[in-house]
């Protein structure tokens, strides 16, 4: 089970019911913040998400609506006497770009780890024992005006456990468990793989985080089936498209392409322009290309199951 | 007239209904924001105060509580086109304090000027034309465990124009409300001082915002008659005075004894730990010690005006 709560969906400035950009995901009393947003901090504590289970803060990049909420976070977390070590990952340029925001962090009582994403992504259990195996946290490039990337979180499902293959194999029952949850086991001098007594594969769970970025490929691509995209819809109306491309932004209809043609099931637009009052007037611009858009709200929340 | 409105009350953990540390002071259409939070932009917001007519951010200290909305702040000026100069004041390591906080800011639309408070305080008619003459604001040493400073707001009032004085010295009545005003005029190759025409200083206009602070002697000064006294009450709890101590704050009660001490007219309590769910509960504690004591809550907004 993975929930996401979107914390922030301001852009520039942010506004009293539209704090910065953020969003959080859990998994097995364990998170990762994507972006850190001034005002991140309450938007947490309004929709009643612990930061503190935050193992990992993935940036999609640097500009201050992403950013800024970082020093009051890092410094929080030392007031609340956190000892667990934290990561913070993000687009070309991290070391330098970090370096004015821990300056202002100052010391912590937890140690702070500064790693770019490996390629393939990275297995979040080596970021803690509590994610469970198949969790895997990806960063994809995409088109800002600025070095940004994307974030792709992806949770495999192992195939179904098959108690024939099991007893054919004369693998004692008390075992069937770990090698359902992918363990590989010994006993009595032999070894029993997963993939002998699991059926194919099955659908597991697939969310994304575009960040800034105007319309690409990319995003398409990390979006394939996934259950939810959260995607930047800066501007509502498609006579901004313009504006929106110079910028390196979108418009809602844009979002709306890119999650018609990855099919992903959900589509939440966020990241307003200050001068959108009421980003719902413009959603039916989104959902006449893609009906399952809905405008994102801060604090709003889904939990991603996987399918029966 | 003189509008003081607190926008923050938070301590270290900024808080769902309480913001970082702020207050803003708005005269003539113009004003100064002492400290600058985390959350200052979406709390100036909900109390519908333009940041915009700044003209001047006094930070009495650079602990991240009182400065970390600082870069989000001078961004979004430069956002909304701002083109005028805006002076950022505060205690000894300014430069080199506000350095990361600068380059986070980034380039801006507007020139950010940087300076120490001159002894005596900064005539505010210097910053910008419309502040009255004879409004001042003056910077006092306070007692955390860093460098720090509070801020006294003074404006002055001049004497009652008196028109026997004034017919008697034959100047002619267009020019009174100059000399009222405190102008010195010349006609016809004579000089009138406002002095010549005007009554003894009348009580004017004053308004002290601690910052964070154990109770210290320069406070008290500092605050001697004062309209109204924003100061820190960390601890409600006179069982904490010696954590208050050590911490470079004070409790409700050492709050309004000095409130008391200074004979000011109201006391509002501010800077609250996170520890103390309901500040209310705590006010009898300060109110016992001095009756206009208040407990400050974000937005909460009073006018100062010149008595009858």
């Amino acid at each position: 089970m993975v929930t996401i709560t979107l914390l922030g969906t301001a852009s520039l400035l942010p506004l009293p019911d539209r704090a910065e950009t953020a969003a959080f995901l859990s998994c097995n009393g364990r998170g990762i913040l994507l972006d850190c947003g001034e005002g991140t901090q309450t938007a947490a504590r309004k929709a009643d998400v612990n930061l503190m289970r935050t193992d990992l803060i993935a940036l999609t990049h640097y500009h201050g609506d992403h950013v800024f909420g970082l020093p009051g976070l890092l410094q929080s977390m030392s007031v609340l006497g956190r000892t667990e070590p934290i990561t913070i990952t993000g687009p070309a340029g991290l070391n330098q770009e970090l370096q004015p925001l821990l300056r202002l962090t100052g010391k912590t009582t937890y140690e702070i780890r500064v790693m770019r994403m490996p390629e393939g992504g990275l297995p979040l259990k080596q970021l803690h024992s509590n994610w469970p195996d198949g969790a895997t946290l990806a960063a994809f490039g995409t088109n800002h005006r600025v070095s940004s990337q994307g974030y792709c979180f992806t949770l495999d499902r192992a195939g179904k456990f098959q108690p024939d293959k099991a007893k054919a194999l004369g693998i004692p029952v008390q075992l069937w468990s770990r090698l359902q949850r992918g363990e590989t086991v010994a006993v009595d001098g032999k070894t029993y793989r997963p993939e002998e007594v699991l059926g194919p594969a099955r659908k597991g769970i697939r969310f994304v985080f575009s960040g800034d970025t105007s319309p690409c490929s990319s995003l398409i691509q990390a979006s394939m089936g996934a259950d939810l995209l959260i995607c930047e819809g800066t501007y509502g109306d498609p006579e901004q498209t313009e504006t929106a491309l110079e910028r390196g932004h979108m418009t809602f209809s844009q979002a709306a392409e890119i999650a018609a043609a990855a099919g992903v099931k959900e589509l939440w637009l966020a990241h307003y322009s200050q001068m959108m009052q009421d980003p719902v007037a413009y959603l039916p611009y989104a959902a006449s290309i893609f009906p399952g858009a809905v405008c994102g709200v801060d604090g709003m929340s889904k939990t991603l199951t996987f399918p029966d």
